[in-house]
């Protein structure tokens, strides 16, 4: 195949991706992916950690299109991440996320909470894909206990977070830094290390109650948030949820049945709602350490529509100190990475990261 | 068809059992019918008020074999209770449940909280089969307010239970009442009204969790329920579930993954925890009134298996004196026809009911 880039003064947009996608190549200092459930997404950096590509695939470790045991997890690679390894097959290749776990390409054992970025280098394991490349899995974070709690891949996005602190003040105080999504986490992040974390499976919940019990039965989508019927259902659950979540959920059937929300309010008061039950159990949480969420300045990581609803949420409870993290994940594998030794990262970098 | 009851001194256990039921319609002095979701269940009683035959058939109101607007509830009334009528034409028809609701065969408005049974008699609506009977139908009861909750069916089953009482102390104490279920009901009882009560969604939840959520991918039905397994649950929502039941619940997954809970415990462990959160949100509530769950003398409705486990986890709550109440469904559709005039007790029927 002719290459692109040997072309100077290319006369069209097709020849002028080519010649740029070559010339990254040829900057290319690693390869990080974040392999999750059902997702996996490739960043391609330069020697200063800047993501000079991405590529995204539904293949997730529960959703690899050959199967594991058909050299599904090598296919999935290949896939993402092969036309890149052709280029330049001396790129180091980190991954953080369920490909770790158990059902994943290899297991690299959870390191114990509280946990430093130091310990989960010292956690990673390697493991050889079909093309000859070599994959550093992060290992996730187990906090042990009566209700132990897990983390794959939240882990390395909590120290991208961290990464961007320049101030030594902010690096030693207690931080709240919180992940809204399917398995919300939120973790109490202290002198660079993950102290201890919860999870709340808020958007699985919501998502089981709305597809697979009597409150989705009357719902409708709405054309747009409904900011008002989600902020009556995080009202209820902070003012009146002593009862607990599986009581109040019944209301956002009864007020229908009852003529005060429509159905297409439905939905977002009950995203309102759990939301709003999550945010009081961290409250609670809080309270047992003589603490609050409006004493927080607390991070938020993820989906920026979800993160702004869960802002909403927490000036509810007084926490008007929430600032969203952007880049997280890729800033976060670049982190590792370079605490591993994988890059050598140059000056600019150091801003970058 | 010749009529087996014709026979004197029938020779054969098939012509007994015509003979008895026809005996029985001979002596037939109400019919009343269980109308819910998912199932039918109709009574055939004497003028004592004893249960004389039962019919029982899967033709719930969002079940039905032909469908609503195909004459759906006609066929199931006909189904069930056809032979009955055909012989005893003249016998009454009561029906509570579902069969009331918007989605019924014909919708009797709820009344409102606190409800007596007159209240529920006076709110009786009536429908004409397609066969010349008329059926009465018993409305729910709602209660108002910014958690609104409503009850079909469990009113009547209510008053089945508070029928039984004999003392006139008995009756004027305050009484809770629960009815676990896939809606569990916690209703306050005094001076023979409903005077207020909760929903909790803890059945339709368990079910959500298990079958359509990450926690049932690692769960095995086991042979015979796991009682420690269970009584851990409780005990971990009692003490433990601060966070609130979205945090609880990860545990179940995360004690299988740290080795500390077994595939098959995990199905109790979970139902233990949820039955637990809700007993905990009813202590909350009862806390609000300066008491608690210790100082009740309560009664449990339903499947006797389901309100046994109740009785475990009430105890783990300090509450010891929980009396499983049987056959209050048909109880309460006796006492609630007696009240409305449909049937004219014998004496007897003062004990039976």
């Amino acid at each position: 195949m002719k290459r692109a880039g040997s072309h100077t003064h290319a006369v069209n947009p097709v020849n002028d991706a080519a010649a740029t996608a070559d010339a990254n190549l040829q900057r290319a200092a690693l390869i990080a992916l974040d392999w999750g459930t059902t997702s996996l997404r490739a960043y391609l950096y330069d020697a200063a950690g800047e993501v000079l590509a991405t590529r995204a695939s539904p293949a997730g470790i529960m959703n690899l299109p050959l199967g594991a045991e058909h050299g599904g997890f090598d296919a999935a690679f290949e896939d993402a991440c092969g036309a890149w390894l052709e280029r330049a097959p001396a790129v180091p290749v980190i991954a953080a996320g369920m490909v770790g776990s158990a059902q994943g390409w290899v297991e690299a054992p959870y390191v114990d909470a509280p946990a430093s970025a130091d310990a989960l280098v010292a956690g990673i394991v390697r493991v050889k894909a079909a093309c000859g490349a070599t994959l550093h899995i992060v290992p996730g974070v187990l906090q042990r206990g009566e209700l132990p709690n897990v983390m794959r891949g939240e882990e390395t996005q909590i120290f991208g977070a961290l990464g961007q602190e320049t101030g030594a003040v902010d690096s030693s105080r207690r931080t709240l830094i919180g992940l809204p999504g399917t398995h919300a986490k939120w973790a109490v992040v202290q002198a660079g290390r993950i102290e201890r974390f919860h999870t709340f499976m808020t958007g699985e919940v919501f998502a089981a109650l709305r597809e697979h019990t009597i409150l989705g039965r009357t719902m409708i989508t709405p054309d747009r948030p409904d900011n008002e019927a989600f902020l009556r259902g995080v009202n209820i659950a902070r003012d009146k949820g002593q009862a607990g979540m599986l009581a109040t959920v019944f209301s956002a059937r009864t007020l229908g049945l009852t003529g005060q929300l429509s159905r297409e309010q439905q939905p977002d008061y009950l995203s309102g709602l759990l939301i709003g039950h999550e945010l009081a159990g961290l409250e609670a949480v809080l309270a047992q350490q003589q603490n609050s969420l409006a004493r927080q300045h607390l991070r938020l990581i993820g989906n920026e529509a979800l993160c702004e609803r869960y802002r909403v949420a927490l000036a509810q409870f007084g926490c008007t100190h929430a600032e969203l993290v952007k880049h997280a994940t890729e800033r976060g594998l670049w982190r590792v990475a370079t605490q591993a030794g994988l890059v050598n990262p140059t000056p600019q970098a150091a801003h970058a990261g």
